[in-house]
């Protein structure tokens, strides 16, 4: 029997930080026909309540140091205040979501990263195979859409800070074992540019070896980087799709489609 | 068919705030037998946090007035670190807790409250008739545990900071129709006592007759009368028994037991 389609959504913490945008999306997310899963980021709103809490916001390779005081700002903005808004505001408009954790229904189990080369804190990686996807294939076929915010745990009672990116790949890879699986990469730009200012210059696809050669070109650098290692990880693991697009264009799917070859897809 | 049975514990803000406590007290939740629900406060943690943030508290009459600004900061406390913590710890003693607000899986529909005659700003109050019992039996019978915030929400986009006890007795009246349910109030004393300063002073059972004849002595005040109205409408609408206990007793079930009638009850 064929799969049923999943279109698993990620949206970065700019879209999620200006409330326009953000109702406009989520009124898009609602619109997106079947099953479906979100996850969101939100480090711009940690950032600037770490201010106000006086809390000093370390970063290193575009990755924050989540020490424990900044442990509980995360979990705070991130599980607290933004998942349950999102969640509120979905089923506003009639869709029955659930907002999650990878600690609730140990959805998401995470390994502490090495404090070596960088300690980097309370930070997780999660382990697809370790996802738990029969609770989340159980919720998505009872009708509720799971709202993830991009903190996990380690099984022995720590919270872990977790990239929303890698979690949206892990969340794809995991459940395409169940399902036919689409991975939306939603923020604020068209999709990936060859001119970070211009967006007519977004590239429509995008193989593995031609991103490595624009990396090595100095034109994909910085926070799309890991993005496009969780993208072409994620369609090397069985997932279908793969787009990295601006929020508004979630239903018309316009952005940079990754590929597994495009040399291959080109003959197809 | 027999109804089984379905153990509601909610835990107060002061054992929260203690984690030894507070481990001492998942650990007993995790051994009580049977199908299980918990719900916590955090009141103490979030003044704490208001204080932190310069948000000065306003309470009347016992409750916290919740302006805008509150209900971010409630709702960071509450959903978010106290809720996933409560969760982790959980989930590492091989409880398989998922945690949730009023909104999720619209588990808790809520009114808020009139303004007049005071206005307690983005306050709600649940009507047991709306809970969604579905989707909470359904999340029970798969083995998982839920576990409550005092977040809520109108159906409208906005979240509701809800008084804790309103909470669990809304969700045992609500399950009551498809469990046999029991509830508990667990906190830092024996139970109701007659001499707040003496734990010997505990009443062991107590009907609404009595518990108006307290009130009208003095004897029972602040605190403790939403939590005994709560008790007594509970088990007047299906719940079987409510006991106010020690957090430590939870095990024993050692506390003051309400009671439908005391003099019935004697008979009988």
């Amino acid at each position: 029997m064929d799969k049923e389609s999943l279109s698993i959504v990620k949206i970065g913490g700019n879209i999620v930080d200006n409330p326009e945008a953000l109702e406009l999306f989520l009124a898009d997310f609602h619109h997106l026909k079947g099953r479906k899963l979100l996850i969101h980021g939100g480090g711009v709103l940690a950032s600037r309540m770490a201010a106000q809490l006086g809390i000093e916001t370390k970063m290193e390779q575009g990755r924050r140091i989540t020490d424990a005081e900044t442990l509980k700002l995360v979990t705070m903005v991130y599980a607290g205040w933004i998942n349950k808004n999102i969640v509120a505001a979905l089923q506003k408009i009639g869709c029955n979501a659930i907002g999650l954790s990878g600690a609730d229904g140990n959805a998401i189990p995470a390994l502490r990263r090495s404090p070596i080369p960088v300690d980097y804190g309370y930070v997780g990686d999660p382990d697809p195979k370790k996802v738990n996807a029969d609770f989340l294939s159980q919720l998505i076929e009872s009708g509720i859409t799971p709202v993830f915010c991009a903190i996990t745990h380690d099984g022995n009672g720590s919270l872990l800070n977790t990239n929303a990116d890698t979690i949206a790949y892990s969340l794809a890879t995991a459940l395409s074992g169940k399902y036919e699986t689409s991975l939306y990469y939603c923020f604020e730009k068209e999709g990936v540019l060859k001119d970070v200012n211009d967006p007519q210059s977004m590239i429509p696809s995008m193989d593995r070896a031609e991103s490595e050669a624009y990396k090595k070109q100095g034109i994909i650098a910085d926070g799309m980087i890991p993005k496009l290692d969780n993208s072409f990880r994620a369609i090397e693991n069985g997932v279908k799709e793969v787009i990295i697009l601006h929020a508004r264009n979630l239903l018309s799917k316009r952005g940079t489609i990754l590929v597994k070859n495009q040399y291959l897809s080109d003959i197809i």
